[in-house]
């Protein structure tokens, strides 16, 4: 983790100053949507969302990505949660994804902003409760939180008549892929690779996907260059196997394998040569879900959002060395059975 | 919890006689619906559903209901479980539910009273199952026995022909909502706000409403209160975010809200105003999740039942005092960890 | 567990060789797909494979079936998995399912056979992170791995248009069953009792069914008994409920109760009595979840594979002997305790 003179003049700040601190935090949260805890990379990633969403005249999901970051992390404050949590910016995340989803999918309303505030509160408590039931395998969260109180929010507003859908594709039955392959430039794929890292913020920009390389680089070489593998597994993929040239082009088969191939390659596992085989079979596999979960959500007319990612990832980072499985013989401590041992207790 | 004279004379007979005894488990079993281990309570609930299903013409959920609540009880019993849990009428607050729920969506045939004795029956070993999986983090298994049973019964309805589909609606995509406000009196409001209660055990009557909230008054005034201020959030959000008339007004955005106020209100956390102001997000964030499951439900054409009241309320129970998130650096005991550490093995 | 000399001998062999321990692994990992440890049993397991596949004019699925077996087993080797699991048989069972399924429902191209082969990979790392979370409650993942693997690789052919769609149903919205009873004579209903144990392994056909069954009863007479006494409870069951005719005949109300029995009366609990009237109890259930799962994967095009069996057969063994449910009241450690007791670690 690359520290410069300057950070160490800004962790002092925000040491001292409770409001730089808080700045800090929220910093540090939107810088871990890709696992770094480092306030400049959030800078850079932050950028990267306004640039991309002032190009597309998409303001509002710049506005609610840093009001959702500010709101998921003074929900955490108000929650009096692990401090040492809180300043690694791990309840901001999840927010600043929320805040980013809403506008992007829900007309611009004062009901919208509502839901978007209530969302954001409410990726902070989602948070801790995803992360109580992963850590009983030694498992993050990811961005499970996130994923699971923007599907609530998205499905919630075909009931709800005053939060307008302005940007989901319309519920439909799948179809069996009906579509010519993809015809490109070199500069053109170039193009469609630096989308990737955009789209892991909702992002459809190459700029952005630049200035969300670069923070990441600032932080961590490895998960620079992570990340534009996984975008290129990503592509490649999807053009082995026939993916929808708009998908690819827009950067949605590489955001979640972007996620994957950082998570894999050099986060939560010690980086060799056997593990960036691993983490290439869990890039692979996470297309391969990122098509899968498009199919299955066609019916209910929401995106997949970062889920590929994390369902991907958790398969593949539940191994554990010499994990026993359990066998096929009798269980213990079965219904049936006349004496049994005492047994586990809620933790107290 | 209340405790009158007449009380502890029937909790001396129960402990005499067997059968006064198996008679104070289910009415206690009737009670566990709303959290209230009262068999004075549970005869109130029993009361709301017999008069809801009498009014209606609909008298066999009042008889499956009972029906259930005997044979899943029953089926305790004779899987011999833990005594104290039994006594507290833990076992018959899902198979209640699966016996309002099968006769109020499946026609009147003798092969739908088979799938209801089966679901009771099986409603209690799937409340053995859940809180075993959901005791690991100190939560209990709400309802989620009776949503997910219930679920399984009515899908396969429409693989059967010998079940016939009465009060389902059909399969069908979502749309985007396109109704109008709702304009009601006040007396159309307090209505609402009683079917609000009665809809936890699938009743349309304001009626029962009263009896149920009568019956959680005897054994819990903060009970009562809560259960009505959660009704009235559930008609309050869905009129500001413009959710469906006629749900509004059958009370179906307010049975799961009801619960979800109680539980986390006054059930599960100590009384105090931060957990009223948590309780409060935890019951708005209901709302929204009832209007994003009845989307999600929509193709495949099942009610949610109380299932919004489930996930929200889990969501909001299982963070926990500190709880450190997992960092995002490498995991313990990885795949690839050379010496890994003793590895947890299941319970012995 | 029947031991023959030559079982023996062969034992003595897979010892000394790696060559013919590897074969051995893989083939009691074809016999794990029934929980039985035993290479002579699986070889009557692929012989019923091979049989119907050359039968029904689609030897890719017996191809796809031994290729998936063999790298499913070999990706365990690879990962340096618990030895004796390996030996076991513990890391086969899901891949050769895989490699059934996949030339099932997709048509025969170079971009099928590659996604066959990461889906064989991937059921191995599935395997061990499924393993890893069930084993908190002494629970096995039974065919989970298998179920979760091939609907993700389906699901992607829907979005990939070089994975012609080949056996799926389309996607279509469920509608109430309007079928007619089925008329069968004894000679029929013979050949749907055998149906059921090779539907197990995607094959339609009796004689895979009495391979299937010999395998069995070589191994162990009683699961022999309990698989075919599955397989009627599915056909009666389906025909008290009015299931589709074809279904029945076809052997898909069969497979999933046959594991169900199995599982439950001889190989997770103790037989007894009273474990076998638990068992019917879940066999029968099965047979509503997997008309359940029917109507549910219907919008998105989907075969149930082995899920019904698995969840139910889960809801079945999660029970615990004297398990106390949380109780309604008070959690502990829960967000808002001022004093929390010590918090536990992810395993270190």
């Amino acid at each position: 983790m690359a520290n410069a003179t300057n950070i160490n003049a800004w962790d002092d700040m925000a040491n001292r100053s409770p409001v730089v601190g808080f700045i800090d935090q929220c910093l540090r949260g939107a810088g871990q949507v890709i696992f770094q805890n480092n306030p400049l990379t959030g800078l850079f990633f932050l950028a990267g969302i306004w640039w991309g969403s002032i190009v597309a005249g998409q303001i509002a999901v710049a506005v609610g990505a840093t009001i959702a970051l500010i709101i998921a992390t003074y929900t955490a404050v108000l929650l009096d949660v692990d401090e040492p949590s809180l300043k690694q910016g791990l309840f901001g995340f999840n927010g600043i994804l929320v805040g980013a989803a809403v506008p992007s999918f829900i007309g611009t309303d004062w009901t919208m902003w509502l839901l978007l505030i209530i969302g954001a509160a409410v990726s902070t408590i989602v948070m801790l409760a995803i992360s109580n039931i992963m850590k009983t395998w030694g498992v993050p969260a990811l961005t499970f939180p996130f994923v699971l109180t923007t599907w609530f929010l998205m499905l919630s507003a075909y009931a709800f008549h005053r939060l307008p859908i302005a940007g989901l594709s319309p519920p439909a039955l799948p179809q069996a892929a009906n579509v010519t392959d993809l015809h490109a430039t070199v500069g053109n794929y170039l193009e469609y690779l630096f989308k990737g890292p955009a789209q892991v913020f909702l992002i459809n920009n190459a700029i952005s996907g630049l200035l969300v390389v670069i923070g990441l680089f600032i932080n961590s070489r490895a998960a620079a260059i992570f990340a534009l593998v996984g975008s290129a597994v990503g592509i490649i993929i999807a053009l082995i196997f026939g993916g929808s040239p708009s998908s690819i082009a827009n950067g949605l088969y590489g955001f979640s394998p972007v996620l994957t191939a950082v998570a894999l390659g050099c986060v939560f596992y010690a980086p060799s040569w056997r593990v960036t085989l691993y983490a290439l079979l869990g890039t692979i596999f996470t297309v391969i879900v990122q098509a899968a979960l498009d199919t299955a959500m066609t019916p209910i007319g929401i995106p997949t959002f970062t889920a590929p990612f994390v369902f991907a990832t958790w398969l593949f980072l539940l191994p554990k060395a010499k994990l026993k499985p359990h066998p096929h013989e009798e269980i213990k401590n079965g219904i049936f059975t006349k004496h049994p041992v005492a047994q586990d207790l809620p933790p107290t």
